[in-house]
C-alpha cells in the first residue's frame, strides 16, 4: 500500500544530516527506512519515518526544504532470485523503478520502491500475491 | 569493520535492475542490502551481496558495469535520536557521509555507511562503542 | 530538432574522464557541450559531440558503458527573463524538464533540454518561434 | 580564477525550474552558464549568474534552498584533444573532477570545473598557461 516517504534536501554533508536527525530525535521520531541520494555536494535524505506528517512539519520548522512522496513497501523472501521474481512481473507489465531501498532480515527482505505508476504497481504486486505492506507496518519497523 | 559494496551501472530504468537480480539470482547469489542512486535516465545500484567477489564476477561476465568499494556496517537502537548520537561523534571528529542507508528491525537499526576517511570512522565509531558489524555478518543478514 | 546526446559512466573521478576525452581526441572528436551528472563516487557525462555514432563506436570499443539519448537543443536571447519565457510555455503545456545545460554566448545562449516528451516539446517551441538548432548546428558548435 | 556558483534545489521538475527563472528574470539578473543535476523527482540547479549576491538573496527570499560554491572557469581551444591534456595536467598532479560544464563557441570552448582542490588546481592551469577565466568575464557570458 502507498506510504509516505520524506525527502529532505542536505545543503552540504558536513553536519546537515546530523542536524535532520537531531530533529527527528527531539520530537520523539524514528527512523524506519532511509537512503541518500548523493551528489558530491548534496544529499537527499529520503526516508520512511513513524510519524511523517509530524516529521514533515518539524523539518519545516527547522527551515528544512523537505517534501512527501508516496512509495510502496513489500516483503519478498530472503533467497536467491525471490526479488528477480518480483521486478520482472513488474517490468513485463510495464512499470519501471525510479529507486528503491531494501535490507534482508533473516526469512524475509523489506523493499520500499517509488514506481513509474503507483496504482499499477500496487495491483500487479497484488494480483502475483506479493505481500504488500501496509503503511503503518513500514512506519514501525 | 569493512564490507564490500558492489555498484553496478544501470543504463537503463527499464529492465536493467531486472537482469541485475536475474543474474545474480541464478548464481545463488543473495542481496542483503540495497540502495539506487538515480538519475532521471540512469540508476546505480549500490549493494551488499552474499558474496561480493563471486558477484563481481558473474556480473562482469553477463557485461555490467560494476566496481567494488568500502562500505562500514554498524547497529545502532531503534530508537529516535540514537542514530543522531553516532552522527555527531563521527561530524564532531571530521567525518562526514558520503552516502547512507539503513532500515530498522525491532530493537535494532542495521546502517550502511560511506564515509569520507574509513578508517578514522572505523576508529571514532570502536571508541564510542558503536557495535560494528563483521563483514560477513552483512553479507548475510 | 532532435539531436543526438552520448551518456557515459564514469566508474571514478581520477581520470576516467580524462581517458573519455583521449579516447574521443584520438579519434578526431571534438565535444561540442558537456555536462557530468556526478555521484560521491561516480559521473555521467552528457555530451553532444560533433559525430555522435562515430563516438559510441570508439567509446565501446575502449569499454566504456555508453548509450545515446535525445535531447533538443534551441536557442534563446541572452537576456534577463528570456529563458523563463520559453520554459513557462512547456510547463504551461505540460512539458517538464528532465535536465538542461546550457551556455550564454554574447548575443544568444544555446541550450540543450531533455524534455519529458520530446515531440511535444519539439511542437511547443517551433509553435511559440523559438529558434530550434538543427542536430549538426549543434554537433559542430 | 575561483567563480561563485550558485547552487539551487528544486523540489520538483514540474515548473520549479521556470520559477527560478522567473525570479532572475524579474531581478534583472542574467544567466550565464547551467547545468542540472538530477534525481528521478528532484534536481540541482548550478549556475553561473550575472550579479551572483544579488541573485542569492532574491532567490532566498522567494523561500529557495540555495548555496554558493566556488568554482573555475577557463577556456580552451575548441579542437578534438584540447580538453584532454587540460584534464591531464589535472590528474597527473592529483586534482580530479567533481564535476563540470561546457560549451564550445567557435575557436574556443568555456569549461567550468568544480575540482577537488581550487588551490592546486588554480595553480596547475596557471603553470601550464591554461587561459583563466575572470569571474567578471564568466557573471557576463
Amino acid at each position: 500500500m502507498k506510504t509516505k516517504q520524506l525527502s529532505i534536501f542536505l545543503e552540504n554533508k558536513s553536519g546537515r544530516l546530523t542536524e535532520v536527525t537531531e530533529v527527528l530525535g527531539a520530537a520523539g521520531i524514528n527512523l524506519s527506512a532511509m537512503s541518500i541520494a548523493d551528489n558530491s555536494d548534496f544529499g537527499i535524505l529520503r526516508c520512511i519515518v513513524s510519524d511523517p506528517d509530524k516529521a514533515y512539519q518539524v523539518l519545516k520548522e527547522a527551515h528544512f526544504a523537505v517534501k512527501i512522496t508516496d512509495v510502496i513497501g513489500f516483503v519478498c523472501p530472503n533467497t536467491s532470485g525471490s526479488l528477480a521474481i518480483v521486478l520482472k512481473h513488474l517490468s513485463q507489465n510495464g512499470v519501471f523503478i525510479e529507486y528503491m531501498y531494501s535490507f534482508a532480515n533473516g526469512d524475509v527482505a523489506t523493499v520500499v520502491i517509488r514506481p513509474t505508476d503507483l496504482d499499477a504497481c500496487e495491483k500487479i504486486l497484488s494480483d502475483k500475491k506479493v505481500e504488500l505492506m501496509a503503511a503503518n507496518d513500514l512506519y514501525q519497523l
